[in-house]
């Protein structure tokens, strides 16, 4: 991200443990709001108060939500991408994994989470835990816009031999275990789960949250706004 | 490639087997003659004769040779790559690798090795064995067209450790091994490689071949018309 930044076109290197790859330009964290999918135009209209933007990337959504008067704090676990989000003009960046975000950060109206951040969550277990904590750090009509495949929505083999692979394993079908590969760098592997509506909605029973409008343009991927049950 | 050709855009990521990684994206293989680079525009007023076209991807070069009216053979390692070929409207196109390239293929005048393909020869020792074959295979007028990227020219630390790594074990500082990976698909491990102009010279010396114009548009990498000696 921050080679781009830097005059370079770059490519990212997703790879998931059973040695599938794919890469996504860099330029794309970069993208401004007229080249953003009809999706994220959308779920920009339910943002509202103070935001965090959970892996804010380069700061994409958090720039254009600061330049439209919000409040916005931009966290990422990477220190080149919130060094990148400064560069930028983002106000507010820190450096902080999700699961460290907490009560301290302050209060929030919106929880961010594009880019299908919801994977981000880990597993079901972690996505429920996260969930409870998240409820207390934000106001009574909070909302998280959060952005997943899918996963069923695919034909691909290598894929479809990943759910088996999962479901053998009592797991469910779109949570993959990836580390991301840039030039000699590689992040530690991680869980990344990615879910279908149905599969979201078990997973916010009991939390205090509730899917509400669903956000889809006939893509594999959506965004749910999620807000607190009343 | 073949994804590309169907309309998906996709990324090809090169691993070397110290870990790093870069990406490419497959439209770079099908760019027509406008988009290509000065050094290829140049490279091309070189090729005369029967052109044989080694490692020819996606066709781009093959295809515009034959539609300028030459006698083209492509040939690839890679089946899709050959596939992609002949639905684009080569003519002549087979799988096969640089080193089962031999005399019942016919006598050719040029031998293309555009895309830093002289870096299919893998190592010294293999470079002169086949140059030594291709001698044989070409006629007396003949030309290599060859690119390769000059690995002195970088100041990425992580290509500097290579070099210093390639040196303890007394290679040249430009042979990298590596393996290209797509989805789930990976190729073997493999040796490429890339060297300077001094260093092409010593590889060339004793097996009838020399350097002639080198083409260079002050980017490391640089394509050497190779010609027989007389």
């Amino acid at each position: 991200m921050y080679d781009f930044l830097k005059g370079q076109e770059t490519y990212e290197v997703i790879e998931r443990d059973d040695g599938h790859v794919q890469a996504f330009p860099a330029s794309s964290y970069f993208s401004d709001y007229r080249k953003w999918s009809a999706r994220h135009k959308t779920a920009m209209k339910y943002v509202r108060g103070r935001v965090l933007d959970i892996g804010c990337g380069a700061g994409r959504h958090s720039l254009y939500l600061q330049r439209r008067g919000f409040d916005v704090l931009g966290i990422d676990i990477s220190p080149c991408a919130i060094k990148t989000c400064k560069l930028r003009g983002l106000k507010r960046a820190r450096v902080m994994p999700l699961a460290q975000a907490g009560p301290r950060l302050g209060v929030f109206d919106t929880l961010l989470m594009l880019g299908i951040n919801f994977g981000l969550f880990g597993t079901p277990a972690k996505a429920r835990r996260l969930l409870r904590k998240l409820y207390h750090m934000t106001s009574n009509d909070a909302r998280i816009i959060a952005e997943t495949r899918d996963p069923y929505k695919t034909k691909d083999p290598a894929h479809l031999a990943y759910h088996r692979h999962n479901r053998r394993r009592g797991r469910l079908a779109g949570r993959v275990r990836i580390r991301v590969r840039y030039k000699s760098y590689a992040t530690p592997w991680f869980d990344f789960l990615q879910v279908s509506k149905i599969e979201l909605r078990k997973i916010l029973a009991g939390t205090g949250w509730t899917v509400g409008r669903v956000i889809n343009h006939s893509s594999p991927i959506y965004v749910a706004v999620i807000e607190k049950e009343s």
